[in-house]
């Protein structure tokens, strides 16, 4: 951000790298709540829209914001839906972190001085900051509670997801209200088909479109996410797919590398495994038998309550 | 803990090391707050009352917590007034830490999985403790409002300290209402007085008072503080604090250990530092100069505000 827009006064508010819709829109609205406190706020993205969040801010007729690829040294910034350094802006050692509101596991972050943190154990970013307007006797806006809205339905998959509480749900009834969203079903149907229609989308963006990098004990392992109505079509790929993870791996210099491909309306998870060390590890951590590079999770659909604590337990023994 | 009263089911609520008025005060009302929202939750302490914490007690008709020395592993923990690992029990990177409420900076914390935490920039972990009663809507019950005023009276010195911020003035406002004390100023005076009687208490008692370790790059420092209303009584002690300043320094392996002696009405800070090496770095962080093992730093009577983020970035550089 050397462009003629920064401003080194403001702070930069931004979700996680490969971000989601949680990301894009947390860092809208909690830019908006922060500008509405007094504080100059700007939302940025750190990557590419996936096709859900293109959809949800189409319909939403919002600009995505601006990419943001590094900021000046001590810069003040606010992170949303993530807080770990390998998931954030490179150099975010060296930012001044003020402000964060995150729904994940703590981890590397500290900071310099005292900051604002907000977490809380829910199933999206979204649900907090519904609370922080709340109990700061903020009146959402209509475009803010759209924008919040699509991102509890998308993090929790409209309820399927086990990281579902009831505040999730509290909050989806509550924002479709606000945004004069009268059938929630179909909009997040619509939404979920929006991220199903992958097209000719090459085969390494396919892997980077929802993908997180964890430190599993001394092992470093990458984690792609496919989420899809349509898992037959992901499959289809498979071959081009598993080219694009070798590459990955390889480039990297990862550990391991998965990739799980969630029937969002099944619920199930089918994961592909880069190689013979991966299957042999989820076969130990979740007794899955993988057949051809394929590994069944069974309904393991969630990265950040099922997938990752497991193989964090694993590699901890 | 593994008493006949320890109940694997309950979550175990604390503040930091050599607990201050807030550390304990914020550990009976947060294990309040939490009881009242359903958890079963139980105030501890880890280690002895100071002498303005005992008298706010004794005043209170409060008894203090239990003392807690150890948890098993996987048990669940809230942490309040602290959050590195340094400052609290210890094993604590092995515990289930579920719930934060805190006003320093974020250190080394992790937590196995989504936690709920929240961090505020203010000058009392009792002013985010009344906060949480009013964004759920619970009405303050008088004794924890009376501990909530006494602990921000004790960590902002009355407003003295560099730390204050409005949200703390409103807190002790609304606080001694709700408390029923009518002379804000008489109360702080008594508390500080009792503070200051330091009686035949020993040395390394002295030093141990409200003391803290903290890491600066590869060092290990000791920063200790005494406030109080006589620090002529503290001075009249130097020779006995010093020889217990050395004996820590040597037993805990210490790269730096100085004790910053407060003068609470006065604002002033005159810092008792065990050596040469201490001395030096003072002089260039904060070009203070050390005549007879004493460093005069001026009005810098905050340790999280003034001392410990002027020795990080020393330690920095
Ligand atoms: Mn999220
Ligand atoms: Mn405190």
């Amino acid at each position: 951000m050397r462009g003629p827009r920064y401003n080194p006064g403001m702070t930069a508010v931004f979700g996680h790298l490969n971000p989601d819709t949680d990301a894009i829109t947390a860092a809208l609205v909690y830019a908006n709540l922060l500008r509405r406190q007094g504080l100059d706020a700007t939302p940025y993205r750190l990557g590419e829209l996936n096709f859900e969040t293109a959809f949800v801010l189409r319909e939403a007729g919002v600009d995505a914001p601006e990419l943001l690829t590094s900021l000046p040294e001590g810069s003040a910034v606010a992170l949303v839906d993530h807080n770990e350094s390998a998931q954030s802006l490179p150099g975010l050692k060296g930012l001044n972190v003020t402000h964060v509101v995150d729904h994940h596991r703590l981890g590397d972050l500290e900071t310099t001085q005292p900051a604002t943190l907000r977490f809380d154990p829910v199933g999206c970013t979204a649900t907090i900051l519904l609370r922080l307007h709340l109990e700061a006797n903020l009146p959402v806006e209509p475009l803010d509670a759209r924008l919040m809205l699509s991102a509890v339905l998308s993090d929790t998959l409209h309820f399927r997801s086990p990281t579902t509480t009831a505040a999730d749900r509290e909050a989806v009834a509550f924002l479709a209200q606000v945004a004069g969203v009268q059938d929630v079903t179909a909009y997040a149907l619509a939404m979920f088909a929006a991220k199903s229609d992958l097209g000719d989308t090459p085969a390494s963006t396919l892997l980077k479109m929802d993908y997180k990098v964890f430190p599993f004990g001394a092992q470093k392992w990458g984690v792609g996410v496919i989420e899809t109505t349509n898992p037959a079509y992901v499959f289809g790929r498979q071959a081009e797919l598993l080219a694009a993870m070798q590459a990955e791996k390889g480039v990297s210099g990862l550990d391991g590398l998965v990739l799980s491909v969630v029937d969002i309306l099944n619920e199930t998870n089918r994961t592909i495994v880069t190689g013979e060390s991966e299957a042999a590890v989820l076969g130990e951590a979740f007794a899955a038998v993988t057949v051809d590079h394929v590994a069944d999770l069974g309904d393991r659909i969630s990265r950040k309550k099922q997938i990752v604590p497991t193989l964090e337990a694993y590699f901890a023994r």
